[in-house]
This record gives structure tokens, C-alpha cells and sequence, in this order.
């Protein structure tokens, strides 16, 4: 069970930051995929696909299993859930606040 | 209106990749707040509290009105919005997927 603090945020939202990560989660959320399945589309090096996967498992949003010499890498929502979460939370203020603005001016229409 | 390419999806992950640039947005949630009110609570210079309103409103998650010597900050929803799309499309992508999984388990046990 991950605490989704601050430096958890921040550690996910910076995860999500750049395109090529965004593009891995978006393939693990349809299959678990090994690092070199992950790294077949891209042009990059191995290394830099590990990279970004390592980012990824930091900020809680991939796990990885070790099947040999094989890793097999999985998508964990839990972060992004989190991160959904946070987002809601404030939707929700404003959107509230939003009503009150619209109830305010039909008052003041009456 | 605001295309939300890869691009400006980068730009606001990184800019919620920052606690107090997060507070600053929950505060804005309550209250459109002036540059000087967003910097009372923060033991921080004004420039270094008018950074991170620059950094998002780059992220076109905060827009600024001029009032004479006054800006006046608003949070702005679409870009948040934006966030939230991006995680919902992954989740029931991935929720489809754990469903698909459980009834071909429930399938195994009959």
C-alpha cells in the first residue's frame, strides 16, 4: 500500500510529464509486456527504454516481475487513481463554486 | 480554446509536479486570489511565488487578468480537465481488461 502524500504526487504527475511514458502506460493498460516488447517501437536504446520504465516503477505506475532474465512490466492504477483522485477533489470546489456563481445571478435576476 | 496535444498534456503533468504549485491551484479553486494574496501564506519572494503562476498559467491551468497595477489569477478547468480524460481513457481501458480476466476465470472454474 502505497501513501499517496505530496512527494508521491510528484513523483507521479512528473512520471506523466513526457509523451514516451505516457505511450508505454497506455500499451501496459492493455497487456503486461516485457522491457524489449516495450522497447520494440521505439528507436531509442534499451537503456533509455529501462529509463523511462524505472521512472515509471519509482512513481508506483509500473511493477516489474523477474521471470528469468526476463522482466515483464505490469501497470499499477493505484497512482493513477491517485492522481485522479486529486483531480476530482478539486473539480468538484470549483464546480460548486461554479453553481453558487449561477445560483447568485438567478437570485439576482428574480 | 486549447488543443490538448501531447504537447500541452507535458506541460501540465509537469506543472502539477509541484506541491506548491498544487496548493496554489487548490487555493484558486475557493477564490479567484491577486498575485499578492496567492504569496501570503509562503515564506517565498513574490518572484518566486510569480514563477510558479507563470509555470501555470504556460500550462494554461491558471489565466491572469490585469486590474491597473493587479493581476488577478483564475483557475481554469479545461486543462484539468484535459488530465482527467487522459487517466479515465487508461482506466476503463485497463478496468475492461481486469473484467475480461475475471470472467475468463470464472469460465475456467465451470
Amino acid at each position: 500500500m502505497v501513501e499517496y502524500n505530496d512527494k508521491a504526487l510528484d513523483a507521479t504527475f512528473s512520471a506523466l510529464s513526457d509523451p514516451t511514458r505516457r505511450a508505454i502506460l497506455s500499451r501496459l493498460a492493455l497487456n503486461d509486456l516485457t522491457v524489449s516488447e516495450i522497447a520494440e517501437p521505439y528507436e531509442m536504446s534499451l537503456a533509455a527504454v529501462s529509463k523511462h520504465i524505472s521512472v515509471l516503477a519509482k512513481a508506483h505506475l509500473v511493477s516489474q516481475q523477474k521471470e528469468g532474465r526476463i522482466r515483464r512490466c505490469r501497470l499499477e492504477p493505484e497512482a493513477l487513481n491517485a492522481v485522479s483522485n486529486w483531480i476530482e477533489h478539486y473539480q468538484r470546489f470549483w464546480q460548486g463554486n461554479l453553481q453558487s456563481l449561477e445560483n447568485f445571478m438567478e437570485k439576482l435576476k428574480d
